[in-house]
Formats: C-alpha cells, sequence, structure tokens
C-alpha cells in the first residue's frame, strides 16, 4: 500500500476491450492492456456452427467481455506494479445499443445450452442493421401518432437503438423474446457482473430507449401501435429504474474480486457508453466546447443548459453525459472510413513505391502531398456520405458525391477533398448547434485520428472556423470509465465526489492546438457554401438519384 | 513496277504521325510505320527552354511532321517491297484546329532564330486551351450581334479553334500577330510543303474558322467588333481560296520525293483532318450511319442531305466530309483519356499485381472484373466530363462528377462507370442528331477503342439502342487519307474518279458487330434519364458549381 491511489477504467469497443490504470491525483495513465475478443465481431456463423447469419448481423459473445477482465486488469495490476490495495474502484463503458436478452438470474440467453443456436438469443451489438424494418415503422407510427420525443432524436430513431432491435427478435424470433426475462444493455450488464446490481444508466437509457428524465419512456399506446404484445414492453423487459452518470453503481463483489486480483469492496459506477464516458476524459465539463471523438466515424458531444431541438442530432439527453446538463450527440458514420476505404480501392500502385521507398505509409504520404495544396487548389468538392449521413439528415440511402474531377485530378487532391468533405460535414453539425443555442466556442478532439493526421485537424480548424485542442489522453473512452471510477469512490474513498472535480485534477489537453487561418478559412467558406447546395440538394429530396441508384442496386443484385 | 497500285496516306496524330501504304484495287493495307514526334506535346517548356510555358498550353514543332515524312514513307516502302513507281499519291490528314504562324514563304516564324523562344511563334495543337477568355468573348459578341452562322456550331464557337487562338496571339503577343504573314492550318502546311501549293482545305475552313461554301467567312464588321485590329484578319492573315475535298492539291515536289523516297510528280490531295477522313474509311458515304471515332476522344461524323441545326454539334459544313453532302459533326472531350487517367490514378497496388500474375494488362483485367456485373449492380452514375464537355453543351468548364459511392464500392465498379458514362454521352449526342432530322440509324466504330474493349463496345450498343459495326481498318485516318490520294490520281492515273467509288472498292467492315441487349437496354433507359438530370443540372445552369471550382482553382494555382 502506498499513498498514492489508482482507478481502473475498461472501455468495450467492437473488436476488443481495454484496461488503463490512472493515477487519481495526477490523471497519469500507469499501464494498459488490452483484449481482442474471441468470438470478435460475429457476423458470417455463430461460433461451432456452420449456419449463414441473415443480412446485416453484427453479434457478440458476453463470455468475451469477462475474459477482458480476467485479462485486462492482472495485466495492469502487473505492469504497473501497483498493488490492488492502491484501487479504489473500476469503471467501465460500452459500445450502444449493444443489447441482450438475459434470464431472471441476469445470464444471457446464448450461454444457455437450450437458446445458444439461437442467433437471437445473442448480444445484438451496436451495428447490427437488420432491424432496418422494425426501425422504419416505429418512425413511420411515431410521426403519424405526433410523438413529441421525436424531435429529440434528430427526427429518427435508429435501427441501430434499442426497441428496433428488440421488435426485430419479437417478429423473426418471438421464442426467445418471450423467454427473456429481460433486455439489457451490454453497459449494464458488465456493471450487473461486477457487483451483483442491475442499475440501468441513464444514458444508454436516453439515447438509445427513448427514456426521458421527466416523462419516463414512450406510454404503452404507442408500443402497442407498433405491435399489441409490445404494450408493456418497458414493465415486462426493461425497468423504470434509471440511474444518473457519476453514481455508485455498488461494490466489487467476491468473486470478480477473485476473477480480477483487485480488492472486494471497491467502487464500481454506474455503466457508460464509450463517447459519452470520452467527454470529461477530453476535460469538457461543461457547455460551449464540443467534443469530437474521432476515429472510423465522428461522434459530436456537446452540453447545454437546456433542452433544445436541433436538426438531425442523434440525441439530447438530460444527465446523459454530464449531471446537470442536458447532453446532445450527432454524428458522422465515416471519417475514418473513408480514408481507409479511398487507399484501399483508388491509390496506384506507383504511391505505395513511392511510400515504401521514403518509409512512410500511404495515409502519410497522401498527407504530406495534399498538405502542400491551398483551399481551392484541386477544385474539387465531395459529399462525404459513402456510409449515408447520420447527422443532420439521418438518411443511411445517401451515397458518395465527387464533383469537379479532371484528367489532371491527382490522388491527393481526392484525398484532400475527402477530408475537407468531412469536415464540411462536421461544419454542418457545429453550425446545426450553435445556430439553435447550442454554443461551440471551440472543438476538443480525442479518438485515433488527432494524432495521426495533422493535415486533417488543420482543415476541421479552417473550415469550422473553431479552435481545435487535443485531449491529452489517446484512449479517452477507458480514461473516461477510470474517472468515473474515482468518483464512485468518492473524495471518502480515495477519489472524488463530482466529474467536475475528477477533470479537473485528472484529465488535461495536449500542447498541440489548431487555430484557424482566416485566409483558408474564407477561401473554405465558399467551398462550405457549394457543400451545403450540393448536400441541400441531394438530400433534401430536389433529385433522390442516390436512393432511386442504391434501389435499382439492390433489385439488380436481389436478382442475380 | 507492277500491275498492282498503291497509295500512301499520312495521318498526323496528337503524339506521332503514322504512314500506311495501300493497294488501291483491293483496300489491302501492306504496311505501316509510325514515328512519335520529337518533341511531341510541349506544355511544359519549350524545347530547349527552363521557361515555364502558361497554363493551358500545348504546341508543337512542325520539323516534326517533316520528319515523320522521312522515317515513315522510305519505312513502308522497304517494309512492302513495293516499287515507289507503283504509288499513284500520297495524302494526308491532320489533327485540327492546328494552326501557325508563317512568313511569306511558308516558314514557320518558330524555325526563325528571332521568334524560336517566344510560344506564340509555335504551332497550337487543338488541345491547346489557353484561349478561352477570347472564345468566351467571342461567343458573347457573335450573339449579341445575332450573327446567324453561330447556330451551325452549336451555338459556340471552341476555345480550340482558329479565330479564338488567332486572337489570344493577337491579345498575348502582339509581335508575333504582325510578324506572320499567314496563319495556315497544320492540314494546308503540311500539303504545302509536299506540293509548294497552298490551298486551304474546305473542312478545317467549314470547321474550325467559320467559313461556309456559301456565305463564306463572318464579316468584317463581327471581327472589327471582336477588336478593331482583327477587322481584315481573313484578307490580311488567312485566305479567301478554299477547296474541296476530294481535289487534287498538287503534284509531290523534287525536294521531297528526294526526302521520301516516292516519285516526284504523283498525285497530293487537299489536306483533311483526321475523323473526317476517317468516314469513308468506315465504309461511310450516305446518310444515316453515323462514324464514331473511338479513342482518346470521340468524334461522331454523320451526313446529312440538308443543313439542319442541332444542339451543341461541332458544325455543319457542306462538302466537309464527302462531296455533295452536309457534314456533321459532334464530339465528347474525354473518353479513352478516362480509362486512362483512371489506371493511372486510381487503380489500387492490388490489382496490378493481380492483373500481373493472371498475364494481362490492368484494363483487361478491370474489363473482366466489370463485365461480370449488370447495368444498374454498381449503384453508381457519372457525368463523363474530366475534359469537359464538347457536345452538346460546348462547355469545356464543366468538369466530372461521380455520384452513389458507398464503402463496397470497387475499382471495377468506378472503371464500369466510367464507360457507361462516356456511353451516355454518345447517346445523348446521337438522340440530339436524330431528333433534328439527322438520322442515326446505326454506327460504325474505328479508331483505337473497338478492337480493344469489347465490353466498352457492347455498353454502347446497350445505351444507345443502336446496332454497332467496326471498320476493318484500325488507322482509318491514314488509310481515309490514302483513299484519297488514288482520288487525287483519278481513274486515269491508276485510282478512282470519287471517293464513292474508293470507298466501294477500298473501305470494309469487321465481322464483328454488337447488337443492343433489349432488357439491358431497359435499365440503361433508367440510368439515362438519371445521367440526363445531372447533366441538365450541372450543364444548363442549374447549379454552376464546377464553374465556380474551376475559376478558383485558376484563381489559387495564380496566387500561390
Amino acid at each position: 500500500m502506498s499513498d498514492r491511489k489508482y482507478a481502473i477504467g475498461v472501455d468495450y469497443g467492437t473488436e476488443s476491450g481495454r484496461a488503463v490504470l490512472v493515477d487519481v491525483a495526477t490523471g497519469e495513465e500507469v499501464a494498459t492492456a488490452v483484449h481482442p475478443y474471441g468470438d470478435g465481431v460475429i457476423d458470417t456463423h455463430l461460433p461451432g456452427s456452420s449456419e449463414p447469419l441473415p443480412p446485416d448481423f453484427a453479434l457478440q459473445n458476453p463470455q468475451d467481455y469477462i475474459e477482458v477482465l480476467r485479462e485486462t486488469i492482472p495485466a495492469v495490476l502487473r505492469e504497473s506494479g501497483v498493488d490492488s490495495e492502491d484501487v479504489i474502484g473500476i469503471g467501465t463503458d460500452f459500445t450502444a445499443c449493444t443489447m441482450l436478452p438475459v434470464d431472471e438470474a441476469g445470464t444471457p440467453l446464448c450461454m444457455k445450452p437450450e437458446w445458444r443456436d439461437n442467433p437471437y438469443a445473442w448480444v445484438k451489438i451496436w451495428k447490427h442493421h437488420a432491424a432496418q424494418p422494425e426501425a422504419n415503422r416505429l418512425n413511420e407510427i411515431a410521426r403519424q401518432r405526433g410523438e413529441t420525443w421525436l424531435d429529440l432524436y434528430g427526427g429518427k430513431i435508429s435501427s441501430e437503438w434499442l426497441f428496433p432491435k428488440i421488435w426485430e427478435t419479437l417478429n423473426k424470433a418471438p421464442k426467445v423474446y418471450e423467454a427473456a426475462d429481460r433486455y439489457l444493455e451490454g453497459a449494464d450488464w458488465i456493471v450487473l457482473q461486477l457487483t451483483g446490481e442491475e442499475k440501468r444508466n441513464s444514458c444508454t437509457a436516453g439515447y438509445k430507449a427513448i427514456w426521458n428524465k421527466r416523462k419516463g419512456y414512450p406510454n404503452s399506446d404507442f408500443f402497442a401501435a407498433l405491435d399489441p404484445r409490445l404494450r408493456n414492453v418497458v414493465d415486462e423487459k426493461l425497468s423504470r429504474d434509471v440511474y444518473p452518470l457519476g453514481q455508485r453503481a455498488g461494490s466489487l463483489t467476491q468473486e470478480m474480486a477473485g476473477l480480477t486480483g483487485l480488492r472486494p469492496g471497491i467502487a464500481v459506477p454506474i455503466g457508460n457508453v464509450d463517447a459519452h464516458v470520452s467527454v470529461p476524459a477530453a476535460t469538457v465539463v461543461e457547455p460551449g466546447r464540443l467534443v469530437a471523438i474521432m476515429g472510423t466515424s465522428i461522434c459530436h458531444m456537446v452540453l447545454g443548459e437546456e433542452e433544445r431541438v436541433v436538426e438531425g442530432m442523434c440525441g439530447v439527453v438530460e444527465d446523459g453525459i454530464i449531471p446537470g446538463f442536458f447532453g446532445f450527440e450527432a454524428g458522422q458514420s465515416c471519417v475514418g472510413d473513408h480514408f481507409a476505404w479511398f487507399v484501399d480501392n483508388c491509390v496506384p500502385a506507383a504511391y505505395y513505391e513511392e511510400a515504401d521507398a521514403r518509409g512512410m505509409n500511404v495515409h502519410e504520404l497522401l498527407e504530406q502531398k495534399a498538405a502542400q495544396q491551398n483551399p481551392g487548389e484541386h477544385g474539387l468538392v465531395a459529399l462525404d456520405w459513402w456510409n449515408g449521413n447520420r447527422s443532420i439528415l439521418v438518411d443511411v440511402d445517401l451515397t458518395g458525391l465527387l464533383i469537379g474531377a479532371t484528367l489532371a485530378t491527382k490522388p491527393e487532391d481526392i484525398y484532400r477533398a475527402l477530408i475537407e468533405a468531412t469536415a464540411y460535414g462536421t461544419r454542418v453539425i457545429v453550425e446545426a448547434f450553435d445556430s439553435n443555442g447550442v454554443a461551440v466556442n471551440e472543438i476538443v478532439a480525442c479518438g485515433g485520428l488527432p494524432g495521426r493526421n495533422k493535415l486533417l485537424m488543420q482543415i476541421y480548424a479552417d473550415v469550422t472556423g473553431r479552435e481545435i485542442k487535443v485531449a491529452g489522453t489517446t484512449q479517452a473512452g477507458a480514461f473516461g470509465s477510470a474517472m468515473f471510477a474515482a468518483v464512485a469512490a468518492g473524495k471518502a474513498g480515495g477519489g472524488y465526489d463530482t466529474i467536475l472535480e475528477a477533470a479537473k485534477h485528472m484529465a488535461r489537453l495536449q500542447d498541440v492546438t489548431y487555430k484557424p487561418n482566416p485566409a483558408r478559412k474564407a477561401v473554405y467558406d465558399h467551398l462550405f457554401a457549394e457543400y451545403l447546395t450540393l448536400h441541400d440538394h441531394f438530400g433534401r429530396g430536389a433529385n433522390d438519384v442516390m436512393k432511386r441508384l442504391k434501389a435499382l442496386r439492390q433489385q439488380v443484385v436481389a436478382g442475380s
């Protein structure tokens, strides 16, 4: 035992779980461990089966979540040499909506032999997209009924969220639905495992399950309008007990202490979501500063004092990010993925050879070439919809557009145009917030991209006209979970009484900052106007060619 | 000497000159020789200079044209073993408008030491695009003045044509303009070299210099409205003596006989243009059958009995292709170039490796992969404007567009979409002719593309709904020039009295033919409708984003 106290955060991602052990007083990240899920993302066959899964399935095995604890916690203790007596809490965050049916004891149905072969008994993770028909129908009915909560979710409930996924199971596998004692978010299930306490968190309930702190869930008439069997879905399959972020969910059980090597009884906070838990990790615990979690996609998180309706945001939830504030979330579906697609499909052999010869990767080579240009020099504008548009149009059937190519267009031109397109997409979101009373005065970036592409960061600053700072931690999810663990322990337990206090002492920014350059901003203002015109023309119904092409493609593929 | 008679055709292309020696009786192509221009296309620096050329410059060295004769004529004689006594004529065709300033003796100014360093003294070839401001102003003034000839050129005089290019020199290098005794087309300059006779041909005069068989050139008031110094440009720098295709220009001079190894005094026909001379080479000497010369770009040539106004055609010229008919020309600026750009800039290393491993080139690999798809399967539509739009919009400031891309889009998808886009572009032209009374019942293809890409040919048939036949000769320009050489020699000289006779005996089609498939045509009708909507939206002023991006690009490049 020493004077120093530590907290552990565990971030459950799409492919792996990651633990970080943090010094509570200083925020120093002392040790990290990552454990890839044994079964990964299950999207072709269930483990041990050769039966193909239906299209758009994306499942996980909850046993993998336990294995992450078994592997990574001892690893960070070992690597750091920290005495487990000095660890005051363990916090977790999860992808969402990542949901599973459990029995009365909280055991996932897929762990029970009688349900193991049924895909609907497994964890449906966030990117399981097979509930689109249910989502479409749900939105139609909600609009017809004039449900007022719809506007708080940008006018559309996503197929990724809880009720479409539950309804899909009811439609496709009613026996699984019947057998489920209840449905849990992965975020809450792992807390149940750690503490023995089922404490549903306000973040997933609010953003993914249409729960509102003041009004609760949609009423039973709405659910009955979806399907009479769903009338009492909340009471039968969920719970109305929802707990705000920042609270202590319970204490680490003896069993889990044995599994992890931690001390039984240490604090475990209410579960949380990866993007949301990153906000205080990026130092943001007040309105006016937007956190951009930049990776394969971007999540945009910002706090406000009041509930506001902003077109196309993913949701606004009271206490959804930081207690005491309304948490606003928006997103872009295709950012890092965009550049990965480009590098895999559009970069000629000569560039690979040049990159090899110069000892860099192709992204770095393209960045270097693209960085030599001035805004407007390549003559291109793109719409960044290669994976649809999440905010503000909330339309997965939109597709990509590139305009302005000539025979002189080079790969680095297109690469830069795609970066700019994603920056314009962020500006649309920033301006939607700002013009609806949710101030965005600066941006704090976290996630994988900021450390990898300085050109991209500068372009985002120039395009949005906002200074962009970068979070000190490169693993904001796990780091934020460690912060919440310190809060769950409380000052008396060696931690902090509030997340604001924790942020003040533990979170920090990097020295690097990207300031908008006025001359480049002025050119980007012109280009952004072009982007907006195209955005509205193709995104708001003037020419639905993207949807018709996509429909034709589906028809041709189905017919051939 | 033998009983068989031969004619030689020399085709002056963009990168090289090509000679073919043809049996006059049978049309057999006995020997071919190609000579690349030593200085190629001069677009960065003048030979021997490090001074960068202005943007959009494309020049040539006329000495290279002479070298083609010196190299290729002896080569075809040698290769064929034909006695030069049996060669009855030599014909030539040229790119156009490819123009040069000469002194009184016909010597190009750029060959004179005092002008050698001045880019404006060199040959401006067809794709020299620096005269766009002059073309824009010329069109504006012609419209204001209600010049009736404008409609015969699709409502726009191209920056590629003679008067914008002359005016550009007057504006940028007035001393070169003053020093020029006159301006000649390359087509007429080479005939002057061969024969000592300056005989301007009706084809370039009609299509490139606004000359009309019945009305002559635009009047001097029009030229004065452009610039008072241009009032008498026709009389001062050109000539009103214009000679119809099919005539004999003169006889081969002693000097040129020495250079080439041919017999002095043999027939040399009036100069001609590569695309136009290809029409009889493709067997077409009557209305209803459109000749598509398919290479880096496409020229569409069709004959009519009457003068008709068709939107955006390059021109209608009486006797401009075949004496006795109105020759209609339209074009697409970017076809083979498009695929070359794509392969150079957008095809990933893995495809090169796969092509290598399978012993094919990348075009063949892409063709094979793309051929496995059905129409509509890739979900893409492109506007084929990577090099502007020649017909029917006549707008070099339009640029490329690709719509419908997703993270699942593969290189072969884009490749196929670009092929289809060029086919839609051809359909726009075919329908513009057909709906304005210039029948297009079938298409005869010639040029380099038909032999290289069967998928492309079938897509063109499916998209246009026209059967496509393929010319027997793969070097239609040089072959057509040999046919005209036989006509210049006349029946008495061992050739033919008319081009119709020459076509009947010398030209033929291949056995291969591409018939439209009704099911694929039906899908393409839908896709063509999408193309047309985008074509009109971006091409007719609803959203001039392409022009604004291009203008911004020019501004940024000029400023940096």
